[in-house]
């Protein structure tokens, strides 16, 4: 996941763009042809390695590529050419369905610093199958199917990774599910069971319940006997997450959670998960228990509209949670930070869990909850569908090519923009908090401040 | 621990000087003498009870009364009247021996909250035989060898505390040993496995590894597989603390500890124990690996010197480590702060802990290392020798009537003045570092401040 395990066709493979409008996108770099190395030849036919036709000709892929900061339309779907190379130690994967994460949302935003500037591929996580293996892997084979987590480059329909970036997809194990599960199982394991220490007949606080993490870290507390688990999420989602095991599902959109969370437990939480920041992160800090541990991994309330939001940002830095050590002290308090994304080079540890996720995949204890798949051209409505936090359970992509009948069904510009209009509408009507979200240009009273900030409490 | 349970008897008793300086002392409370309830009268000698002699006339027990801030004799002992009253669930324990702990020297120089201003008893562990029982108490019996933990008020021959603030002293515990163990095996026992977390063939780096929670830290890192204890500790006690377990001692009065961990494990740490406060804490946290935890639990680097060191607060203060959640995520980190003193009514919690490191006393892999045992007319050598990083492992106090003959060997009020000055003459022998450690009126040149911050790393 460092800078080195970065794949290499982005660099490699000739751009070959399908969009038509490249003149506003930055310049890519210049294209280098270098013949693949033998050890990726391995796979293809014998014939072809003899007869040295230069694979650049024929080996094409299309690649998700975000072309610049901004909203959903600067992830455009690029067809690159050229079988990239394959250091020893690398495999190429043939990818079958990719995860969205809420770090793919800010880094199209420009918010998140372990994506490369454009042009870049995104994609922290995929799922395949191993199609050729570089010198010196022993622990990989052809025909492997495998789930990937990377740094970024993995929304493409070839990845070329380190081996040890790949996991076997057990038995039974779906494409999807297997593109569903890394970042977010290991992202509520190490959480509750490093930092958090989990334990029986403890409280843990879940905050969007029904995102990913959400979803992952409330089957991973019901692993441990008599865990309490109180989860926010607007209320449409409530029976789904009481079925997930939320004991006491909250909404936040009508309620004030902190007091929710005393009424019923009035010493508060043992653990606390809080992918928001900003002021939310004082509020989680002020509801631990004695020996309680925040655990902050994210700032999802930076997020607000589709291109960034320099106020939701200011807001956020402004309400920066700080904390000094005596008051840690004698508040006998932990509060520790978790990002996957800067987990560089730690992959020892996240072996191990992701060993132990997939023990408890195995027994039946935890399984990945898909709320819906993508084809690749439709990666801009996908990622809305999270950014508005429409979803329960993961958002993937697959690589199948979308159906030509499907493709003529998709809407044009001109239509999608009218239904950007439609959902605007829509959003409109779900209540006032949300009435002034994307208008930016009214001057948005103060009191508002605190319940603007709502929407972005759910789903990560 | 909390302000309830506070011993009665500071209250009801009357006191009996047996100090000359009662003027500079601040004015006591006005003395109350309620007779002590029949559930404390049951102890008593039937006939006493019948015949209502007044126990405040015949009961007496010493006491060491915190009289005001300051030096080492501001701690005086003083004689008190009357049997203290028993309230429902609470047990009066005849007091064997009293542990010193580093809070006990930040109290005397006003610089620990939890401690009610002068004049008030300090003491927060100790041990001794359950001597009455008050209503509703049901799992003490007169008789019981026991060791208590109390917010404060247990450096006196009698103690009222609550039966749940007391713990059966285990088969072979010496009263010395038992009066060693709460404060400092809790402290440590929580820091590491609550917190910290601590899992095989990991490496912890403990501050003053020679003091009372730098033992008991040691000998529990012990009781995991493979874990590596870094140790910081004065050379004169690498021996010792070798013996206890710590993998590499490293003597921070000559080397810089950064440096030498650095040497040994380049990634860093995966826990450290961080008593001293200021900018140790800072080099703490940049020492962690990824998901490291740092635990914070005291600022002894406030303590400089016999009486409140201004500039030391000060300088603490200022260094004072502060952290955003951001730095925190971006780190994989956490930062936590522990003090038992604060762990008000968490009973529950402690008692799990106790029952825990009992067990590992009876196993023979814990054992309290008793540095040196004082009678209560001592105390202020006893917290001189603790203060001035003298000790390896318990300083103890014994409530031993001190034999006559003792007494007349005890230095008078000129020749310990003399004595001080011996001792300071001899620290400023100990290494150019100490050498204007109690010259408040000379002008610190700047460069020496952090070597003067150094000699406070030693033994809590």
């Amino acid at each position: 996941m460092s800078g080195e395990d970065a794949p290499a066709e982005q660099q490699n493979a000739v751009d070959q763009k399908q969009e038509t409008k490249a003149a506003e996108e930055p310049k890519a770099e210049p294209p280098k042809t270098e013949p693949a190395p033998a050890a990726a030849e391995a796979t293809a036919t014998p014939a072809a390695a003899t007869e040295k036709v230069p694979e650049e000709d024929t080996f094409t892929y299309r690649a998700l590529v975000l072309t610049g900061y901004g909203g959903y339309d600067k992830v455009k779907l690029q067809v690159k050419k050229g079988k990239p190379a394959l250091k020893a130690g690398e495999v190429l994967v043939r990818v079958k369905a990719c995860g969205l994460n809420f770090a793919d949302l800010m880094a199209r935003q420009g918010l998140y610093d372990r994506l490369p500037s454009p042009p870049v591929t995104p994609g922290m996580e995929c799922s395949g199958v191993v199609e050729a293996v570089g010198e010196e892997v022993t622990d990989r084979k052809v025909g492997d199917k495998v789930m990937v987590l990377n740094r970024f480059g993995l929304w493409q329909e070839v990845a070329v990774v380190p081996s040890t970036h790949t996991f076997l997809i057990p038995e039974g194990m779906s494409f999807e599910e297997a593109a569903a599960l890394p970042v977010n199982y290991i992202t509520a394991y190490m959480m509750l069971f490093d930092f958090g220490n989990l334990r029986p007949n403890q409280s843990v606080l879940i905050h969007a319940a029904a995102g990913g993490v959400g979803i992952a870290a409330t089957q991973l507390c019901k692993t441990v006997k008599d865990v309490t688990v109180f989860g926010t999420a607007s209320a449409s989602k409530h029976e789904t997450i009481s079925e997930g095991g939320v004991t006491h599902p909250i909404d936040y959109r009508t309620k004030d959670y902190v007091e929710e969370v005393r009424k019923i437990s009035p010493k508060g939480m043992d653990i606390i998960l809080d992918p928001l920041g900003g002021s939310d992160t004082h509020k989680a800090y002020n509801l631990l228990k004695p020996m309680g541990k925040l655990i902050t991994y994210g700032t999802s309330n930076m997020l607000a509209g589709q291109k960034k939001n320099l106020l939701a940002v200011a807001k956020n830095w402004y309400h920066q949670f700080s904390i000094h050590t005596l008051s840690l002290i004698q508040g006998n308090k932990s509060v520790c930070g978790f990002h996957l994304g800067y987990l560089d080079g730690e992959m020892e540890l996240i072996t191990q869990a992701m060993n132990t996720i997939l023990d408890l995949y195995k027994e039946g204890k935890v399984k990945p909850r898909i709320d819906s798949t993508w084809h690749l051209e439709q990666v801009g409505d996908a990622m809305r569908k999270m950014q508005e936090r429409n979803n329960i359970g993961k958002v993937i992509l697959n690589t199948e090519p979308m159906p030509e009948e499907e493709k003529k069904e998709e809407p044009k510009k001109e239509d999608k923009k009218k239904e950007d209009k439609k959902k605007d509408d829509k959003k409109k009507d779900d209540g006032k908090k949300e009435e002034k979200k994307d208008d930016k240009k009214k001057e948005e009273p103060k009191k508002e401040e605190e319940k603007k900030e709502e929407p972005n409490k759910e789903e990560k």
